[in-house]
């Protein structure tokens, strides 16, 4: 077996802490002496930029092809030019959402066919994929008191969606058990940040 | 069997005289009485002008995969927004440049695999093909000489490329021999509009 990818995702809706568990984690490889990558999607490249600009500031609407389409090719610039590069130097790379996101919202949330999401995705990604993915679940009303309004337009969508997004994303961690870590977003930040540093300890024998 | 849709599409190379033509079967089409949309890609919806925006003025280097994930996202909106609505409403469509582009382009010519391109377009063209597609093939130091400079990004690319570009439509008409028509664009613009108009008037009794 090879040994799994530094690579650790966070998901889960907006909300959820999971910006907060991310940095967190960064801030703590870092004083254990290991080059780490603290990075997001979309929009952590120079074209990603330019791309977050049309998702998230829509002059019209947008197909969900589209938006997965374009989610890709962000995606696909950000693997080479950011994941790719600091995996090869040997770094961790922790990423604010990644290719579950488009899972969970494109997918289980809008209703697109997961083979033609998984089909593509494969090539944006490339194959290369998270070593460990925490899932910070949480009620989409609890997400929503937390944040206090909404933010931007995909936060904009009836609870309905968030709720698919959320079983969405229940159901792509208990498909791949060896990579998810499902964590309850509810309990408090130090509690739930103890959760994150003992599955990355072990993993990576830290 | 289903009639062809009246969906038609023009391909080849820069400096083949594809827009010209395309236009001037717009005008006969009308002349006869029908409706029609003539159209283009990228960029001819109001997201398709921003994303062409991308492509066409770079910034930086792009993956291959990310410059056809983003034709696609152009796509599936011009799908949406102009083509289907117009054959719905009983028009007919002309298309310079629709999805032999990208598998020319970016299949042949960039070296990615031309099924990974076949099932990202599936998405994003909902299956919407053209029923009659024009490729007006010319030597690619023909076409050159005819635009007289390098106008943008793409035609700035090697010699080699344009080579491989050009017989990767070939093989692609060769697939298809019942929907391409196969032009040498080297000949007179008139005696070129005179084929054009006859495999028209041919596929759609006009």
């Amino acid at each position: 077996m090879n040994r799994p990818l530094r690579f650790i995702s966070f998901e889960g809706p907006e909300g959820s802490g999971k910006s907060t568990q991310a940095r967190r984690l960064a801030d703590w490889l870092r004083a254990r002496g290991q080059r780490v990558r603290l990075t997001y999607e979309p929009g952590d490249t120079g074209l990603g930029r330019r791309i977050r600009e049309l998702l998230l500031h829509r002059e019209e609407e947008m197909r969900p092809e589209t938006e997965f389409l374009l989610y890709s090719a962000d995606r696909a610039e950000h693997v080479e030019n950011v994941i790719k590069p600091e995996l090869e130097a040997g770094g961790f790379v922790i990423c604010d959402r990644y290719v579950d996101s488009s899972y969970a919202y494109q997918g289980y949330g809008r209703g697109l066919p997961l083979d033609w999401l998984k089909q593509v995705s494969a090539g944006a990604t490339r194959g290369v994929l998270p070593g460990l993915t925490f899932l910070l679940d949480i009620e989409p009303e609890e997400g929503f008191l937390r944040i206090g309004r909404l933010l931007d337009w995909l936060e904009s969508e009836p609870l309905e969606f968030h709720r698919r997004v959320r079983s969405g994303y229940l159901h792509l961690a208990e498909a791949e058990p060896e990579r998810f870590v499902v964590l309850n977003a509810a309990a408090p930040e130090d509690e739930l940040f103890e959760q994150v540093v003992s599955a990355v300890g072990k993993r990576w024998e830290l």
